[in-house]
């Protein structure tokens, strides 16, 4: 008799997590006893945050912690119940009505997470027959999707629009969908959108974009990636999340009317899952209050992000393709990663270290990402930080001056 | 060219779905307005709620309300991140701590979403040649959650021992996890955990019990359906969810600490999505403090729906195998459960019509299910319209005088 649970007690990736706990060289689940925000506090220490995806850094705004205070106090803590049955408030549908405007479709349909978004969607429209035509470097939560889903998937060469267009001709005859993420998460760089969107076009297939790190950030007013590269139109399914730029927890998927009929009665993560809590909703919806009225948080976060990308690049780090708030810092080694990611640790910046299978092996990288609320004093030390930490660990070559 | 979406228009269920909606007879999302709890405004009217999983009533306890306000002051409304970077408060490993200790476990893991907790844990666990051995009524995340594992599955007859048996001994090699509700969450009865906790040891098997609806519910101080049992220890991995008797939205995975680390690195519903917002594991916190002070909640929800179902009984409603706050009215036919959803509806008492595929053919149900802050007006209420609407529409005989 085998037992499941043999795994457990031999599984490699254990082995190096027990390992590192043992030398505390442990990067991951560092909790955090406070936080405003651009600063959070560690085993006591206060330290920068650039490792977070609080874009606009509205998760500390007054008008939205009031938001969600009052959704509490009027509706209470949870809904206890499917948005099928019982989970549904005026509110949800609100937020719906909202969302489907400010993301340019006819129509919205919030889920309880991202991930589960993601897994919604696509598990309802794609069968065993039709086909996911993904990007390399989409993100887990949709590879997750289509694996659920069952149906078949071929991959394309990260925004290589040769290589789509090769998958595309060799499988002109299926019902398929072109999937790819809005801004990447880990390069920071924008998925080619209108060229992508022609293609589709050119062979029959459906487009979904993930625009979870996009919306909020990307376009006029935030209002995403397909939105930034005028084509809304020509992106079938746009699907957004709330944990990044709308300060919550959720997400959201827009498309057509129908379409979006569909996935609501057939989209067992929606179905088989309790709706948004009144807070999480209340939030998200005092966020498009607060970025449709007042487009300076969208703007500060390009610029204090582009402030940290050119000085980056002039004193000589790698930052791929970056053009988005999303700045890796592309070391390589995984060690030598998690060696850096320890020494910005200690000098008082919060980064995140992503290792294989997050990256291809040897692009082990920072990933760090900067919000609208950086003070400048902040980005400064953040800069100047990169200098000295970069210098002394020759992840960059020490110069006279430093540009800051 | 094969459109995917070609499928939309021609799909069954959608032409039932706008059949529904046009004839007005549509009992699905219907949008409440305000939520007491026991009470709820839809449409503008005011109704008694007995379709919602709230079943200790503290959505709206003030001090829940608080704690989820509180944690919003001192946190913000988002942690914008993955538990595995920046998602990771201390509010979250006590969280953990406490419900390892509640539930009687070594260890535990909170999830996001109680769907996201059933398809982390059995991702993480099986793999395709594994076999996951599940009673035919479980919930239909943890369907999916073996679908997405791409695992072997068997199926048993509805807490059947025998067929059980029969799928262990033809199974005697596989490395292999028997899977339960603890809490069945149409029929409100009790998987037969003593018994298939001896089958488990006997064939080698691994038991993994989703107890959402037992939690907080069951048991001594409401701390689950295997306690209940007295067989904790021979239950593998407990899985619980917050948007019931916790108040919240989220979920959990007890088990020992081995396994829940091995969880924590391996599932990818946690890895790859947002951590619980402060507030709503603050929201759990507070409703542990409450029952674990004051058994009066668990207590009252059992003697409230004890007396539902002795009146629905007396009636001669079929309320199937019922020994929890879960009494499925079972009807038969789908459109006489949609017309007699709709009389209640009118009434004032709002229930939730269960239909294939949710339950087998000719066996739908209107589930009804009960709350500790139910009052014994409403109560009294209840099964007034119990009588009066089951006479009236022919569900029960008139009779002479009412059982309240």
């Amino acid at each position: 008799m085998a037992d499941l649970f043999a795994k457990i007690a031999t599984d490699p990736s254990m082995q190096a997590v027990r390992m590192g706990k043992e030398t505390g060289i442990y990067p991951y689940f560092k909790p955090l006893s406070e936080t405003e925000g651009t600063e959070v506090v560690i085993d006591g220490r206060r330290m920068i945050m650039i490792g977070s995806n609080n874009y606009l850094g509205l998760t500390t705004h007054p008008k939205v912690r009031e938001a969600a205070i009052e959704a509490t106090r009027k509706y209470g803590t949870s809904c206890t119940g499917s948005r099928f049955l019982n989970g549904t408030l005026e509110l949800h549908k609100e937020l719906e009505r909202r969302l489907a405007r400010f993301m340019g479709k006819q129509a919205a349909i919030v889920f309880s997470t991202g991930y589960q978004s993601n897994l919604g969607a696509i598990t309802a429209l794609l069968e065993k027959d039709d086909l996911a035509i993904c990007d390399k470097e989409i993100h887990a939560s949709l590879v997750d999707a289509v694996k659920m889903a069952g149906c078949q998937m071929k991959r394309f060469r990260h925004n290589d629009m040769n290589d789509l267009e090769r998958v595309l001709k060799e499988n002109k005859d299926a019902a398929k969908m072109v999937i790819v993420d809005g801004v990447y998460s880990m390069g920071g760089d924008l998925a080619r959108v209108p060229e992508i969107a022609e293609l589709c076009r050119k062979y029959g297939a459906r487009f979904f974009v993930d625009d979870a790190h996009g919306l909020g950030v990307m376009g006029p007013g935030g209002r995403g990636t397909a939105i930034h590269f005028g084509c809304v139109d020509q992106v079938d399914l746009i699907m957004g999340t709330f944990s990044k730029s709308f300060a919550s927890l959720g997400g959201v998927i827009a498309g057509d009317q129908d379409v979006i009929d569909f996935i609501q009665h057939h989209a067992r993560s929606f179905i088989f899952s309790a709706s948004m809590p009144p807070a999480n909703a209340a939030a998200v919806l005092a966020c498009l209050d607060i970025i449709e009225a007042d487009p300076s948080y969208v703007e500060r976060v390009h610029t204090q992000s582009a402030k940290v990308r050119k000085a980056l690049r002039e004193m000589g780090y790698n930052c791929g393709e970056s053009v988005t708030p999303i700045i890796p810092v592309i070391i390589g080694s995984e060690m030598y990663t998690v060696a850096a990611w320890q020494s910005f640790f200690e000098y008082g910046i919060y980064t995140n270290p992503v290792l294989p299978p997050g990256v291809p092996p040897n692009k082990s990288l920072l990933r760090t990402s900067y919000m609208a609320t950086h003070t400048d004093e902040q980005i400064e030390k953040i800069i100047a930080g990169f200098y000295e930490v970069g210098a002394r660990i020759g992840l960059i070559q020490e110069r006279e001056t430093v540009a800051a």
